[in-house]
């Protein structure tokens, strides 16, 4: 699994250079972050003697797509555990109809029935004589951080490949940070490398900043203890997660995230969605000029989460006057 | 650019082994065939110092995005022709959304009035100073095909290489076949590397066999006199198109394809298109099945239109009761 990083058309006078790495290509189940941290979480569950996977995530989760469409290919029972904002649009995504294609169980559930609604679901198969495997842990959602962190420590190790093609290192590796796996996963793979690059993240959600850095803290230091790796005590400081670019939350965008969707599919022919990586990519455009970065080599990762491009454009775009 | 060729599952009693090769995910505006091709459009129009890229195609057409983005990207004026069949579904699909997104000028016309509304373009953009480009040659669509057939000329020598590493042969390629051009290339990629195997077009329009035929020997024809290459006088009986599969015409599907659409996204993880790709897969499996073979290696050639995709899930997937 690897994919192709390449320079991009970036508009800026300060000669920065701006690369893009297309997991969006990858070529599973629509491509994505996530299909490097749904094979994960499915090793792991072999590893562990489970044979039933509960899923979480939203309508918009592009993990819950993969890891379906993975359990459907290696005949595993899948139930997923759909989480609603209250008041939210229910009108079904790209996402969820391609989770339903593959005949996975969907529970729903408000924001605040997560837990509970997990061990529901952990009961009922076990009741069946199954041994499930709940993603991220616990009820609670922890327990389980090393295992998708896993995923970009290891996918790290294509972009030294790179750099060492290149004869240089990324000053910058930029990303959407939403569960905060890719962000932990790219940190361990720093920390291991002792480059000395600098990961940022950009917050797509509301979920609070200091909750979402201790999450990442948890993964990075899970993945090292996992493998038995010495860990510094001060890792901490390089977490840089960046939180003035969330434009309300997770799912809310406004014009600056449209424009931005525009231009970088014109000028660079790459779909960019207003959930996660539109977001990023024009936070990270901002943070370029708020901190004056100059003469910087930066790495934008593309997560992928090309269905909800799609939305996009069904919704804005064709059959629309927009369009 | 190059693209992975893989094994995909495939329920057969008859020891077939059938591989695919991604080129929906060649890393430009969305991916497709039309990536290759178009990018041998655009040498050619540069080649021929014209400044002005004049395209033609339905509003489904991959071809037409991909012409439009790499057109922006390079800064070259472009207009659409695009023609309707009479009493068509009008609306706008993903697809015409990404060309108007490139500001490209859409000129419409009905199917009869193509080699006059490609006169009057031509005629505009000289009045303005500029030397257009037709991408199909003269008004009437003829004159250029060496141009369009040259693209999967070039890319057989990945499926050769790819053989070579395996240390055999494909015994089969298939393809849909619109416009023929893909078709063309593979047949003129095969010619010159004198191998066995054979190449297979699954016809997705309701264009006339014989005149389908004529325009990919055409291709043929005109690749190898471009590049002085000696043609075998009895070339055309390597000209295979499958015209029993086409449902009616281009962008008319039944139950048939909706199963093969979703049965390949839920087993392989692919996504195939109603319009070409399916038709196409589903074309093959019928041609497999009918013609009783056994222990052959098989290659479908993926020539994307993922925006298709889209489309369709959007009008049958998600906010539908069938989803």
């Amino acid at each position: 699994m690897a994919t192709e990083i390449r320079r991009l058309t970036f508009e800026n006078e300060s000669a920065n250079e701006l690369y893009i790495m297309r997991d969006d290509l990858l070529p599973f189940s629509m491509g994505g972050n996530k299909v490097r941290i749904a094979q994960a979480f499915f090793d792991d569950m072999k590893h562990k003697k489970c044979d039933a996977m509960i899923i979480y995530g939203s309508r918009h989760s592009n993990l819950c797509r993969v890891l379906a469409n993975l359990c459907f290919c290696r005949g595993v029972e899948c139930v997923m555990i759909c989480s609603h904002e209250e008041q939210e649009d229910t009108q079904a995504t790209n996402n969820t109809c391609l989770i339903d294609w593959t005949g996975t169980q969907t529970v729903h559930c408000g924001k605040n029935d997560i837990a509970q609604t997990v061990e529901r679901v952990m009961e009922e198969l076990r009741a069946q004589g199954k041994h499930p495997y709940y993603i991220y842990g616990d009820k609670t959602g922890r327990g389980n951080e090393g295992t998708a962190a896993s995923a970009y420590a290891e996918a790290y190790a294509e972009i030294r490949e790179f750099e060492k093609k290149q004869g240089w290192e990324f000053d910058y590796v930029f990303c959407p940070s939403g569960t905060g796996a890719t962000q932990s996963g790219l940190i361990c793979g720093h920390l291991l490398a002792g480059d000395r690059k600098k990961i940022i993240g950009i917050l797509i959600s509301s979920r609070e900043t200091k909750r979402a850095v201790s999450v990442i803290s948890d993964g990075v230091g899970s993945y090292f203890e996992k493998n038995g790796y010495a860990l510094s005590e001060d890792y901490e400081k390089e977490i840089i997660l960046r939180d003035e670019y969330r434009l309300g939350g997770y799912g809310k965008y406004d014009d600056r995230i449209r424009e931005c969707i525009r231009t970088q599919y014109v000028l660079n022919s790459i779909p960019l969605d207003p959930v996660y990586t539109a977001k990023a990519f024009w936070g990270m455009q901002e943070y370029i000029k708020a901190n004056a970065l100059h003469d910087a080599r930066i790495l934008f990762l593309h997560t992928g989460g090309t269905p909800l491009f799609y939305d996009f454009l069904a919704k804005e775009g064709a059959g629309n006057t927009r369009c």
